[in-house]
Formats: structure tokens, sequence, C-alpha cells
């Protein structure tokens, strides 16, 4: 049984002054929020000192929203996780806007799936035997 | 980049009233918190009305912790997002004895990885490509 879709999302060669700043990444969530109707429980954010990156974390009606940031690697990661249909949200334009990300992988995972966990660890394996196999037909 | 791992978990057949009460929920938590030598930061817990479920999110020093149930299907679903090297956890067996789960899935992803999108989504096509070329071998 399926009960959500979780979108997860890695954002590289960001600004990394953007990385540190608390508002930048409430005002990105609050914009996701809004666009896709997303209802707040409670909310946990997080500056590390010094040169350190942004945790936030959002209880949803509808599950989940998080961030973590990597200043030092340019990093930014995000995950959300929906139990109801939502529109898929403009993660490339908005990240590359508004860190001035260079690259952005969305990932998008469904969850409840009681295999997902074997299907994907053995993603390499089976395409590793498949080029086996493959390349024993043309031998 | 890999900025950190994370555990995405489903557990399936569980015991309903086991995922409607937040105490075996918050339990839980504090015994992967304990067994990981993770810091809290801040929480969020919400138990959704009447026969509704819980939903459990921990901001951690080390990235955070959630967990949504679904007693309605018999399924809950965790995320664990470390930023630095830790030992896997005994979830098939701590959910098999707390949450009566039939079936526990864990599956790992490197977080910040920027191909990690296109590598997934692309899954199922490769399979596919290579099973066509395969045969192709053999014909």
């Amino acid at each position: 049984m399926i009960v959500g879709t979780e979108w997860l999302i890695e954002a590289t060669n960001c600004n990394a002054a953007l990385l540190r700043d608390e508002s930048v990444l409430r005002e990105l969530f609050g914009s996701i929020i809004t666009d896709l109707e997303l209802k707040v429980l409670g909310e946990v954010w997080h500056k590390f000192p010094g040169e350190g990156g942004v945790t936030g974390l959002v209880a949803l009606s509808e599950s989940h929203l998080a961030c973590h940031t990597y200043p030092e690697f340019g990093t930014a990661t995000f995950n959300l996780y929906c139990c109801r249909t939502r529109a898929a949200w403009g993660w490339e334009e908005s990240l590359k806007a508004k860190l001035e990300a260079k690259t952005v992988s969305v990932m998008k995972i469904e969850r409840g799936d009681p295999h997902l966990g074997s299907r994907i660890s053995n993603f390499k394996s089976e395409i590793s035997d498949q080029r086996s196999q493959a390349a024993g037909g043309d031998g």
C-alpha cells in the first residue's frame, strides 16, 4: 500500500552565504508551503554556529518538509513527504534562483512499498548481472 | 560530495493500535537516539485525532529522524538522516518487536550526489533497455 510520495532534492554548487542564512531557507519553505497549500503543525529551526549551515524541519498535516545545508560543500538537501497527492513543485528553477545552485537533482519515491529497500539496493547488482548476460549473449 | 546517509524504512502489516500510540513511537525514537548516540536539537509530535496515526520529527545535531504512521493501512514509515557515519541500526528486529511489523524494508541513500535523481528515475528504463539488448544478443 503506497501511503505517500517523498521527493529527495540535492542542490549543489550553491552560494555558501545563502546556505548560512536561515531567513533565506525560511522564505523558501514559505513559498513551498503556500504554493502546495500545505498545513503546518509545528517546526524546528537550527543555525549551526559560525560558518555552519541551517537545519529546518516542518511537520505538516500532509507529512513533512526538511532541509539541511552544508555551506562548506555548497550543498543543500531537501525532503518533502506528502501523504496526499500534490503537484510537483518547481525545485530546479526555485533553487537555482534562491540558492544560486548550479545543479538540482530531484528524486521521487513512493513510500509504504514493502519491497522498496530490496528493489533499490539490488539496483547495482541487477544492472551488473544484466551487463554480464548481455556480454555473454554478444559473445 | 556525499554529505550524509539517509535510511528510508517501511514497516508493514503492523499492529494498528501500536501505530496510534504516541508513547510507543516516542520510546522507539528514544532507543534509536540512545543507541546511535544522537543529539536532539528540537522535536515536534502530533497525534491525528480518533483512529488517526502519529507524526514525529526530531531535529538532530547529526540531521533528523522522522516517522509517520498509518494505522488504517498497518504501515509506518521512518527516515533517519545522519551527516556523520553511524552504524546501521537494527530496524528489522526492532520494528518487528515494537510495532509487530510483519515486513520491514530498509533503503539506504547517500545524500548530496548531484546525479541521484536521474540515476534512480532511470532505473526502470535502464533495466528495460538492458533486457532488450540482452534479448537482441540472444537472437
